[in-house]
């Protein structure tokens, strides 16, 4: 007898393993065959057949209340991708890439943010720490973070990624590495902030003022220019993420978040705005995050990011266990606004269908894709492709190749590919 | 001149005060005066007028990269409020409660997650972990967690509370405590998982099952009995909690997830559901989480949490620094699905008006609402009153309390009252 007094089953049980059952209504709309499947369920597993063996942690008082919670022990390997191009001379210079392959859903949690940084991640006291709003304004202000946070919020769910995101499949042969070593340097989080507008009006920002120079408070006082239809339009003075302050690696106490542009402009740390007339061309807008143009010269201010989508799981290093049914899941975004339409490629681009999406109801943010998906031990090529809902569509890796000197490394939106070996390993292609 | 070649600034710079000018037509059209607001800001301030002073951080090379970040040491009083009715005899059980007065958006950060357990948290090793899925099935069924993995996976953002949330408000006197002391008992997350429909179909539930046992795999075996309806319609076996794996805290590595239902339902490391007749009526049903009716009787099986609000800034011990604008902010939700609507009073109940909403679209979620308020130094009581789209209205305190006897503890989901005295203090008071 068990605990509720009903006799422990003496049925044979068997392991679960995806049947199709649930998705075979899916898999027969597409014609895609599933007969193996159901049959691939249904194995007896005969010592453990049982009942479940009583676990050394069912018999031991578990551990105690702590005021901040932490992943398990269990998920340590799950950590972002550091690359320091400076090594330790400069131990915070670079970016660490988030793990999306062994994420789900469309937020990403803060402990894996990526974390593009010039001089490392400044140590702020927000109450010694000020944001000045000066330039081509009536009134110039200086806001304290306590008066920041006095003011009327909103909430919104944003991503945030690098330009150079994705520059490592520029490279002459495809890196075997996780997903998240290639295409991790973006995120997706809850932001609350201040609408920048609200202060700008409050400063009175004149008619003269076009642009905005953005200043963060971190040593190399990374700076960027932003225009100020940007400004007025969807831009926030954020404070929070994912419900608490803003972690230090994305800009604690307040960063400029400017929904779909390119995630260095997000000035983190920010201290302050200053209104202009022309941009400045700090060098992150002109030695950088420019365009090399196959004449050689560089295209400035590209600042709305292409739209864009990648298969997490399965995704390169992994290894298909057996054959059978498998769900394709990835993630789109677009700096345009919603992702409206998100098809999947098994065969290398020769056939697509479309994946179901979830979060498609917040523009500027990432929207999780799943597609189900038999694997009958073939090679295959999957790859996903992104529509946004002003119609753009994410282009193949060669066409996007072509619009760009060999030396670009900036801006690659195009659609990623990854090849399953008969042996049911992963790995990253060029198709 | 500064690093961007333009002459610095030398105009007088002011603090900023939110001057009320944003939400002005907000007011006007509410006819709520705020003549006082734009006179309140453009205060000069003396020595800072020069521009921002340069801060030690911005002066040294920041911080290395990190593979898991963590929150600002200056946000370390940021922490969960720990309630142990044992003492250290038993410091897992009882709750930490999530601060929520000092959170902002709608979604809970994991690390400070609300947190109900009875024998403290198992340190469960994934690949040791099982599910089990028996009693009136066709074909019972064990899932590693490896295997949950590669099952059809959906996500959602979903709010857990549990029942005895907000019963500390049941004293005799109002506590003096924070917002998270008293209401905490609750978050809301994005979670992930696989449909538990799609497992119990591909068991074979048989007709006869009505209830499902869940049991956990802590040391003391929490379990509840589950309807069948809710398993087959929104129910999840839950794996991810915004986009990584579960905290050990909230089940790790698989949960129940009974949308709107209380929380104590929600089982966390789930160990085996057991399809049954009728329910098992294990103790966490019987001698707990029952509503004790005027005549003593207990009322079994109050799963649906009742539709609520609270407003969370300004909430009790905090303290108005001044006169002039504040954004009234806080959360609602419901068992139910949506919330439709959130009303706020600043007069004890006399008038309500409409607050603004965000995050509406998810049911059975935290949304967030804001409303405008100018404090002219007077005394006031503010409350929130939420209504979900099943019409649904959250009831005054004393309307909640006659339906129950007085020891009654649980689902106590009544309007919240904080009154803020002549000198900005506000207090939690019974209105």
């Amino acid at each position: 007898m068990d605990k509720d007094g009903i006799e422990q089953s003496r049925t044979e049980i068997e392991p679960g393993q995806h049947s199709g059952s649930a998705s075979r209504r899916a898999f027969l709309k597409r014609g895609a065959a599933v007969a193996g499947a159901a049959a691939s369920a249904g194995l007896a597993q005969g010592a453990a057949a049982q009942g479940l063996a009583g676990q050394p942690w069912e018999r031991v008082y578990g551990a105690p209340f702590n005021g901040y919670g932490q992943p398990s022990r269990f998920e340590q390997p799950v950590m972002r991708y550091i690359g320091k191009p400076y090594g330790d001379l400069a131990p915070g210079s670079g970016a660490a890439l988030s793990p999306i392959e062994a994420l789900e859903g469309t937020i990403t949690p803060s402990g894996l943010h990526n974390n593009r940084s010039h001089s490392g991640t400044p140590d702020i006291d927000p109450k010694q720490h000020q944001l000045l709003l000066h330039g081509l304004v009536a009134r110039p202000l200086k806001f304290s973070m306590e008066a920041l946070w006095s003011y009327p919020m909103t909430t919104r769910i944003h991503f945030l990624e690098c330009s150079g995101n994705s520059n490592r499949n520029l490279a002459p042969q495809p890196a075997q590495v996780p997903a998240g070593a290639l295409h991790g340097n973006m995120a997706c989080s809850e932001w609350t902030g201040v609408p920048l507008r609200v202060l700008l009006e409050e400063a009175g920002i004149l008619p003269q003022a076009k642009w905005l120079l953005a200043e963060g408070a971190d040593s190399s006082h990374m700076s960027r220019s932003i225009p100020i239809e940007k400004a007025l339009d969807d831009a926030l003075i954020a404070l929070y993420q994912n419900g608490e302050r803003l972690r230090p690696e994305q800009g604690y106490p307040v960063r400029l978040l400017l929904p779909g542009f390119e995630g260095n402009m997000n000035v983190k740390w920010l201290r302050r705005l200053k209104a202009i007339e022309t941009p400045t061309h700090t060098k992150d807008e002109t030695s950088k995050y420019t365009d090399l143009q196959p004449d050689g010269r560089a295209l400035q201010f590209t600042f709305e990011l292409g739209v864009k989508s990648v298969i997490t799981k399965p995704s390169s290093t992994m290894k298909l266990p057996r054959t059978g049914f498998y769900e394709i899941s990835g993630l789109a975004w677009s700096g345009a606004g919603r992702i409206r339409r998100v098809e999947v490629s098994t065969d290398g681009g020769a056939t697509w269908a479309d994946a179901a999406l979830t979060g498609e109801q917040h523009p500027k943010a990432f929207v999780r894709f799943r597609f189900p998906w038999e694997w009958t031990g073939k090679e295959a090529v999957l790859q996903s492709r992104a529509t946004d809902e002003k119609g753009q569509i994410q282009p193949p890796r060669k066409a996007w190749l072509a619009q760009y000197s060999p030396g670009n490394t900036y801006h690659n939106h195009s659609i990623v590919s990854w090849s399953v070996g008969a042996d049911g390993s992963v790995k990253n292609v060029y198709v």
